[in-house]
């Protein structure tokens, strides 16, 4: 990886597109850390989701720069005693956003090294409003952040952060059963999983192949991407989980399914044909 | 506020995100002024929504750094006699974009300094098309901006420009009428009834709560932030106008109502309980 | 044009703009290429949509800086035999993304000079998965061609590209009949009948003017913008084709009408008189 100069700043909110809310969080961070770079990581994550704002920063940040700033706000809490907090980890990133989990799955594999509670009013807007610390608490932070204000002189530390607890599958010698923890944009049905599971089971069942199946309905193999199937699929996408997916359409539709959705892997044979 | 080297070009249109639209535009400024730092404040606007394009720009301004050039296209009369216009303000916020209204609520707030029509073909396309001048004649209009083309160059001095009218509040000693101005992305029915108009009437009835009403429906308190009510409630949002949300909800849904839905304030008790 | 120092990547998907996957892809872009200026312009392609993301990239790549390199994935076909590709253009502009005629129309006007197969493992992410190739294969290969690196050390060359076969319109003495090739996001319907055609038919009925049906519905007169009419109208829009529009409305659904519905032009006078 390049060495840089600029710092930079990716942000991820449930604010959407229609609104001037991104906007004005980035028009602060120009004003405090105009050499900054901002990156949008994204603003579409699916109102007040925690779990799906935490599942997409933790499949983005490792991507970036090492010394990013990561702002992410997904605050249905705001304005509350949720805390607002900055995360200093050792893999070098750094993460501003409520304390309500969003931040913890990211923050977790980085490894956290230290957190403090953003309450110097120094560095937030000189009125801060209740409704909208996107703005008033957490892009002022990210941007002095920038600017090279060291951690200690936001506010006092703390012990912890608030986890996230993840659904687990259920892991027996013969079946896994897991869940839909995330519908993409296209439809993809992200399960909890992971392809290590799955690779145990292989171990156990080296004869048979492995079949997936969502709510009881029909098996599907898994194969190697979304094109080496002609309709239903499972495969391991990019979040490195089982994921099932139409070739050509929307798994989501096509199943009627949503986060939550029961999924089992069972060892045994499809009887509809892999296709090459 | 930190003083900057490169000058800012912050963008609000309705061109969406489905199109290349906004990123020909983008493309235009980085031909033109390769230096400019671009930020999209949005491209979501409501399509042709003049009133949600002006409250947008309204919201956003005062957040950049001072020098800021807005690029502001919601423009449904493109290739009409609308004129083409730039504004300079005494607050430094420079805006470019239709003589249409959608400059106008910002531009009042900024002190209106100066305006040209931008009539000369030196700072347009080669071609305008009679379609997309934000491609051929903001974007350009805003990049020569921005690499130091002084107002005067761009065409004849303008006396005055387009005014937008909000609908005004009815303002009596026991009540306020106004209605629903804007619905955000979150389902958040943001009306026109300020801050200042509510402390007032709570200033002729001390010992009385106020309770607002959406379309004579259920009477809300006005609570302090969104959290602080289980269902629907009143607040002050990032506007510093009366809003009414639903806690982890979507109001504009929950109560069937849109941009010019009635809301009346008075004083009175709600029956139902407050939450905290 | 200025001349510009820092190399520009402009970006083009059908991520969407729910998931992090644009944001993955600007990560990675940052890591290997932090001085590159990086423009989105849109993923909000219609998913898989190979058609709509050339032409939305053959309406975009003239605007932009001349040495920009445009890095577009719309890929149905990820992990397949589908060969990754860069391409040099005698126009200057270079095109990275998978080969399977998303580039093809961009890349014919800008003149290819020289392709190649992305294959060396040393621009590459260091694992690739088979479902992502934006993050592992085309956001390096574009990074890297940023930083510098030359064209022949991604990979093999290819004598040809993918090409892409937009329906052509029939054209007779008497009719030009064609179809809607792109609906945008305001709804308006863009046909594949272009200026020249219709000035050819024009030549031939000097008196009389072109009427456009849509489907053998109403005729419609081409006018010089949207607004000259009041209700639908055919104009030659930015893409300088024929297109179908509504003034402050919708198109395609006004007329129920998508991609591939017929589109006529014919000498005559409309019965609906022109507005202005």
């Amino acid at each position: 990886m390049a060495r840089r100069g600029k710092p930079v700043i990716a942000i991820l909110t449930d604010f959407g597109y229609r609104d001037h809310y991104a906007g004005a969080m980035k028009g602060v961070i120009a004003s405090i850390a105009p050499s900054a770079q901002v990156i949008d990581i994204t603003h579409g994550v699916p109102p007040q989701s925690i779990v799906a704002g935490a599942l997409a920063l933790r499949e983005s940040w490792r991507h970036f720069p090492r010394d990013t700033i990561f702002l992410a706000v997904v605050d249905p809490g705001v304005g509350t005693a949720r805390k607002p907090i900055a995360i200093e980890t050792r893999a070098g990133a750094r993460f501003v956003g409520p304390d309500n989990g969003v931040l913890a799955l990211a923050a977790d594999e980085a490894r956290i090294a230290r957190v403090v509670s953003l309450q110097s009013a120094r560095y937030r807007a000189a009125r801060v409003s209740s409704t909208f610390h996107g703005r008033d608490i957490f892009a002022p932070a990210a941007a002095w952040l920038a600017r090279g204000v060291g951690l200690g002189s936001f506010g006092p530390g703390l012990a912890r952060i608030h986890q996230l607890r993840l659904p687990c599958p259920e892991v027996s010698q013969a079946r896994i059963r897991g869940e839909v923890i995330y519908v993409d944009g296209f439809g993809n049905l992200v399960t909890n999983i992971s392809r290590t599971s799955i690779e145990l089971l292989q171990t156990s069942f080296p004869s048979d192949g492995l079949l997936v199946r969502l709510k009881n309905g029909a098996a599907m193999r898994i194969v190697g991407t979304y094109a080496d199937a002609d309709g239903p699929l499972a495969t391991f996408g990019s979040f490195e989980l089982v994921e099932i997916a139409v070739r050509n359409g929307d798994a989501s539709r096509y199943f009627d399914a949503a986060a939550g959705a029961s999924v089992t892997v069972t060892p045994g044979t499809a009887r509809r044909a892999k296709r090459s």
